[in-house]
């Protein structure tokens, strides 16, 4: 699996509008077929603080992703709510194995 | 939930051994009543770090799990494998709901 961990730091401001906007896009992409998960977390020290769990079942699955209107919309929703840039890493699964996700 | 991410950096030499260390400690976690996940990923662009998600159904697994045998022969297999001390963030489910993990 693709793993991707999106770090995200929101205006404290917008906690709640962030929220509900990227709810909405996690209960669509978990939808498609080359997602396996796509957890939504809030850090407990710092609620303005969010990482974004998503598991991919390859390279292409993410490219598919960034394509969806639910994507485009969370993206163009949220990019004023954001503090300072978003940032990313990629992981690859050792457990469990694939066919567990 | 209650979800803890913890980075670990491992020396170059180190890697194998903590993967095998690791996948034991997380197949044997993942039996554990209060732990709902237990996933073990490596960075793709740096193969000597690693996050453990770790999904507790509540503050009394995570205690629990501490006191468990399996996880006391890790932190000690471990040890002397890192290249610097690990970090951990906790986190709270914000998708999917408690009852989907």
């Amino acid at each position: 699996m693709l793993i991707v961990h999106v770090h995200v730091h929101v205006n404290p401001e917008s906690v709640a509008a962030f929220i509900e906007a990227t709810i909405e896009n996690a209960q669509n992409s978990i939808r498609e077929p080359g997602i396996a998960r796509f957890d939504v977390m809030q850090q407990r020290d710092d609620p303005t603080r969010f990482v974004l769990v998503e598991v991919y079942r390859d390279e292409k699955a993410t490219e598919a992703h960034r394509q969806t209107a639910h994507y485009v919309k969370w993206r163009e929703a949220v990019a004023s709510m954001m503090s300072e840039p978003r940032t990313r890493e990629t992981f690859s699964n050792l457990f469990p194995e694939d066919k567990e996700w």
